[in-house]
């Protein structure tokens, strides 16, 4: 299986959900990207269909939007 | 590790993220609970901090919202 992508952007909600979607999924299974320090990756992340963060993109394509932290459009600034 | 619970109610919505969910998590590791037909389970649901569904709540007990299908509220109607 190919990994699933976790986007966040360092909020509280997001860290939350980062802990419990490691403990779900398996810390090998998941990349963890901080949208807000590695900006670089913010349009990979809205290509891939995120409109918020944090969200969890799965190895076959689907972005899984988990409770709401923050916009991507304000992370975006 | 104790089974997470996925609660839903049968949107399009939900049955997508259903299949994300258990292909991520793995069939033995989650209960899928439909509270629109078993609704005896809506008030363990709202117990469990479920505001809307699909909404998986994990083994320590944290609710994770996935996308938004349907406010817990509508479901009850």
């Amino acid at each position: 299986m190919s990994k699933s992508i976790f986007y966040h952007a360092g909020c509280p909600v997001c860290v939350s959900a980062e802990y419990d979607i490691i403990n779900l999924v398996g810390q090998d299974n998941v990349e963890v990207v901080n949208i807000g320090e590695d900006r670089s990756r913010i349009s990979e992340a809205e290509n891939a269909g995120v409109k918020s963060v944090p969200a969890l993109v799965t190895p076959n394509g689907n972005a899984l939007h988990i409770n709401f932290g923050a916009s991507i459009i304000d992370v975006k600034g």
